[in-house]
């Protein structure tokens, strides 16, 4: 697990910019999970900006969960300067399956910029892998099991990293599939967890190009802070506000032990 | 108080997908609440895709916290669609009467579709109810005794549920007046309590035909909640943290127990 | 430090309105601040109505950590009203420099109506003194003591008050510069740190004339509570919450004694 830890160290020396197009609900969630483990967040998400802030960061984080035209537009022009400037980029398809437009916005948003790494629940990336289109809001509603045929043949597909987060978290390329067994239930009932372990991936994939490994990271990380988080807390609020004092005081030596995973 | 109890345990069972169109500031604050009690969220305002979430939803929230034409117009959509669906919808008119143009709106939304509840504190229920102009931002500055009448006036004339928020809760329809004594000065120092109120009508909403009876219930688990994190509080930060943590174990024995209703 | 601890006072007793147009990811904390503190916070950015909501407020707080079109007519709007009818306004210039579009905003701004106070780090504020064109992102990537000189230029050239806020707090007008040396290293660790300050420099504008005093409390207000939470916090998560409960609970008295500052 050295190479885990040397990630997280890097995040932390070289507090990479993670520009992030994410949603209303979430922003303040991942600016302080970003913060607390060490990366920069940056929010921008105007058409006359977003091309200079993606030249300037080290990842880019694209989030759909509230949608709207002009955010649209500036999300496409982000993803396409990130493929010009070859900036790694991580995509949340938000309730994917839940509106014929969220199905239309994740695909010009692939379209336009392959993703190097996909993070969803279990129903979102069944969604877009086009095996189901029933979306129960943002919440997954079908078996992570069954998601990890309709991962696979996406990521030889797209020839990336598809992530299915849940109870375990699954990360998956065209030919490999790994799985990480940290993180508590009380996650599931904490709005953004999920847009946070994908803004967790761009702080990763700041610092680390093999964008597999930056993607098992970004879910070692949240498992690991998720766990010491879990130990700690009565319900979801005290958890949310451990997580960040976990995410903040997790060292790379805590990481290698108390990680469980077979990548 | 054993139907207060059941409605807490079918939002538990059930996990009502309710459809939040609501203001930048409280999404988080709300989201939070409603999967802390046992609710499923979904935040969604492109008029692209309002009327799909509508129809997929449980019940519909509604909240003119953060105005601009485009959200308006998707929750004059949303509303017609609920209307169309019959899906139940709650109102929250925040700051009502603070400019003309919440005022407009606020007429707009309920020339619509009447609301099956509308939720607000007392200077916004007399704005709507035309008695008074005057509001000073988005909290209240008339005596909550004084707002009774508007209120009933107000339920008489659209035939629907008004509730009044504040040091005590009042429930009122064309012919009866429901009070809760229940909460915590501190929900006065937090932003976002009344709204995530509203959000709480709506779980209830949900699972409850009988309108009056649902936010009979939404008041008493939001003053039940805040009693419980009342006792753990120092200040407004802990207050917010333990009011999650008191949502989530709050059980429907506790409910009955906790009470301070006429209802 | 008599009068500072008049402010706080006089914050507590008036509770005056400030009126925000800020950006999505500090929206709720900047409103959580003001309320801990004893001011009363309205949020609204719709051109329809922003001249209104100046109109009723004590003061006007503009931030633009995240922008588009729409926003900036609206600051404007709102910065021209505040001009027009005297209101005090402080502005936050959040990651000026990280792109052209925020140096034109910024100026824009200004040249519409120059704000009573501006706050921002030492790159932002280098920034927007034209000394330098880098930022990274919103954080602060120069040297507090190297901003200095271009705050003061600043400060002669606009015949304002200007906050250089980080380790140290330098509040600086054309002919003094005041020092404030409370305050947590935690506090860069938390999302909207800056914008809290800056809003809390709105709260003391609404209730203070002089505007060097009135930024002095407020950074003396943000710094002696974050002292306080400091004590008691283990990462950002705790200190975050601990930061609401201090400056809810500090009192007077207390800021006069723990203040620690040249002016």
């Amino acid at each position: 697990m050295s190479s885990i830890s040397e990630i997280l160290q890097k995040i932390r020396s070289k507090s990479p910019l993670v520009h992030n197009i994410t949603n209303y609900v979430v922003m303040n969630n991942t600016a302080n999970a970003l913060l607390a483990v060490g990366a920069s967040p940056v929010m921008a998400h105007a058409k006359e900006e977003v091309e200079d802030i993606v030249a300037i960061s080290s990842s880019l984080v694209i989030n759909m969960g509230t949608l709207s035209d002009k955010w649209v537009e500036s999300m496409l022009m982000a993803a396409a300067q990130a493929k010009a400037t070859n900036t790694p980029f991580v995509f949340d398809p938000v309730g994917v399956g839940a509106s014929a437009y969220r199905m239309e916005v994740a695909q010009k948003i692939i379209e336009t910029a392959i993703p190097n790494v996909i993070r969803g629940n279990a129903s979102e990336i069944m969604a877009l892998a086009k095996l189901t289109n029933s979306t129960k809001g943002v919440d997954s509603t079908i078996d992570t099991q069954d998601a990890i045929e309709g991962a696979s043949l996406l990521a030889k597909q797209l020839n990336n990293t598809v992530v299915i987060s849940g109870a375990i978290d699954y990360i998956i390329t065209a030919d490999t599939i790994s799985k990480i067994e940290n993180g508590s239930p009380l996650m599931a009932k904490i709005t953004g967890m999920g847009c946070t372990a994908t803004a967790m991936v761009g702080a990763c994939l700041g610092v680390e190009e093999n964008t597999h490994l930056a993607a098992v990271t970004a879910m070692v990380i949240m498992g690991v802070a998720g766990d010491m988080a879990n130990e700690k807390s009565a319900g979801p609020g005290s958890f949310q506000m451990n997580f960040y004092d976990s995410l903040y005081e997790l060292s790379p030596e805590v990481l290698a032990v108390k990680v469980k995973t077979n990548a």
